[in-house]
């Protein structure tokens, strides 16, 4: 056995995430590696920090990124937050409701579901109703933005029910932070979690994470240990928190931080309304491309998320030969469907610094070539 | 609020990790993201499996990287075989062994522990004594090179004990691979994990891991879930397995993937054996000259790791103020002392790519200009 180095090729990058990472941020990975303790790092995760807050535009103090991928930042709040006495409704319209689901029978806790169909928003009076029949319920939980379908969800809305009905809310936001609308502390968001490969552009495997003050005193008064060592929020946070002496939990994963600082660096010098209009009008040139195209969107137009786009996949076209072609001949990559929609869609992503006119306009010209070429 | 680029110092790192990263790895860490299912991904991932298995000396089917640091790889290990009904053997002889203790709490497991003086190695009659007096014993856990104290443990030894008893063994090699001799197969070691970020010199972030057949059988033999979705290995090697279609359990972390089998295609170019001696040859080397300086080692020569050496500060010397000094004068970075050697020790670490004549030259003439500065 002899294993020679392995060179990438250059793709461009229209999936559902890792979305396109700019030679700027690739650059900032590249930079020589620090200790995890060094003075100058430390200063560096400050200032990540600080750039999370706005992205997230939250004041929470503890706002940080988990050192794993985004599921580890879903766990991350689950685990912390619930304990196997509370009831937790969970809302779900796609494959990442269904992975809270999951982690809430891992913790052994009381659960609701409340479905909503596929491909649609959650329908805020279904969680109402849930909340109506299950008033011991202690968390609301669901997905802003479905990777799986392209639904966006009435994040302030929901909010706003499960506040009124006294519950703790956490929000995935793996693949909204960065491309539309998301105020943590205005819709009293409180727990959420992102990745750091969607909408902010940077390489996968880490993952932005906050906790509001009420979140927080949450974990803080917990009586039983959190069930995992390495989320265990407390003692993260005294690795990340602001004052005196850092303690050692785990080695962070200092380069991939490097990157993420950049990648934040980048979206506050764009200004983060101005990159959520870029998605939206990059969103609006390749949805009426794909519709001219013959393609009909699974999301109705107004609960369409513009960074992630599903389209049925027409009859008698072959799913899997339409991807490996734009992959061969243009070095281009969209996703496949997801549970329900497993051969049935395709998902094309306009995340981060994919989202370019470049890149749209590459699409719709590969797919057009690939179509005539496939279409039976 | 405006944070500029992040610009790390080019330090020089001797700590207990993360090591020296070399410019061939950086490199590889910043070629250009490709999707986690993309066919090229997916081959290079069957290729790190192989060096994967040829840095750890097993066959091991079960053989992959976690997306997150060394202390996901041990939590790893320990949610996927240990049950609540089981009972487990833990030796501690220092902060690491002491975290696996922390594992087996938070799953509720019946645990056992077998205590050893810090700065020594286990002892294999305390072992020994252990499984005589808990015949009911599943597994035994140890660190096989306690990164806190620089302490190397006969896991040989250990193994072969544990086997007597008809334990299964899981093995703390977060400081040992690629710097001292490991034989997985060999020994028998049922579940092993380790880190990217010592003697394998990649960015910290990625947990190398390999479980026996036996150990695997375990897993699959399972009636309740691992009570970590993220860590759930029956998951995880639906995504690494050799065999079909991947599925898709959580986004991998590309960039570092790339970095890591980077790191063992220049530790099978080396080979193996070699860099073990040459983690040998410089450790005599500084050990020599630190020996000279009149600095005393913590752990007796015989149990002593290359790749880590924890010596005592002299009387009167100001901790904080050396170490300071070497960062600001000379970008050297060496570490404090952990858990119980804390402010008593150094721990000058040999690691990986760390471990070269120019290094150890640096270290030697830093350390003297700084020792006499600050000695009293």
């Amino acid at each position: 056995m002899t294993i020679q180095s392995f060179i990438p090729p250059q793709r461009t990058l229209m999936g559902p995430g890792p979305s396109d990472v700019s030679q700027r941020v690739l650059s900032a990975l590249a930079r020589p590696t620090v200790g995890h303790l060094d003075p100058t790092f430390i200063g560096m995760m400050d200032e990540l920090k600080q750039l999370l807050q706005y992205a997230f535009k939250t004041t929470n103090a503890n706002t940080m990124a988990i050192s794993a991928p985004g599921s580890a930042g879903m766990e991350a709040c689950f685990v912390n937050l619930v304990t196997p006495d509370d009831t937790v409704v969970v809302c779900r319209n796609g494959v990442f409701g269904a992975r809270m689901i999951e982690n809430v029978k891992r913790i052994g806790a009381n659960l609701v579901i409340v479905d909503s169909p596929w491909g649609r928003a959650v329908e805020p009076q279904l969680l109402e109703d849930a909340l109506i029949a299950n008033p011991q319920a202690k968390f609301v939980a669901f997905v802003h933005a479905e990777t799986s379908t392209g639904a966006v969800s009435d994040a302030k809305t929901l909010c706003e029910i499960a506040q009124r009905y006294q519950c703790l809310t956490i929000v995935d936001a793996v693949t909204s932070l960065g491309g539309i609308e998301l105020r943590v502390d205005d819709w009293g968001i409180d727990a959420i979690y992102s990745g750091s490969q969607k909408c902010l552009s940077c390489v996968p495997g880490i993952s932005p994470i906050s906790f509001s003050d009420k979140a927080s005193e949450v974990i803080a008064n917990r009586t039983t240990p959190v069930q995992s060592w390495f989320l265990d929020q407390s003692l993260v946070m005294g690795y990340w928190s602001g004052e005196g002496k850092r303690a050692y939990h785990h080695t962070a994963p200092v380069n991939s931080l490097y990157a993420l600082h950049e990648s934040l660096v980048m979206l506050q010098q764009e200004g983060i309304e101005n990159a959520w209009a870029r998605h939206k009008a990059q969103h609006e040139k390749l949805a009426k491309g794909l519709t001219d195209l013959g393609l009909d969107f699974i999301v109705p137009a107004e609960e369409r998320l513009p960074q992630l786009n599903s389209v049925y996949i027409p009859a008698g076209v072959d799913d899997a030969k339409v991807r490996q072609y734009l992959l061969q001949e243009y070095n281009l990559e969209i996703g496949a469907g997801l549970g329900q929609y497993a051969g049935q869609a395709w998902r094309i992503g306009l995340m981060g610094y994919t989202a370019r006119s470049e890149n749209v306009a590459l699409c719709l010209s590969a797919l057009t070539d690939a179509l005539n070429k496939f279409r039976s």
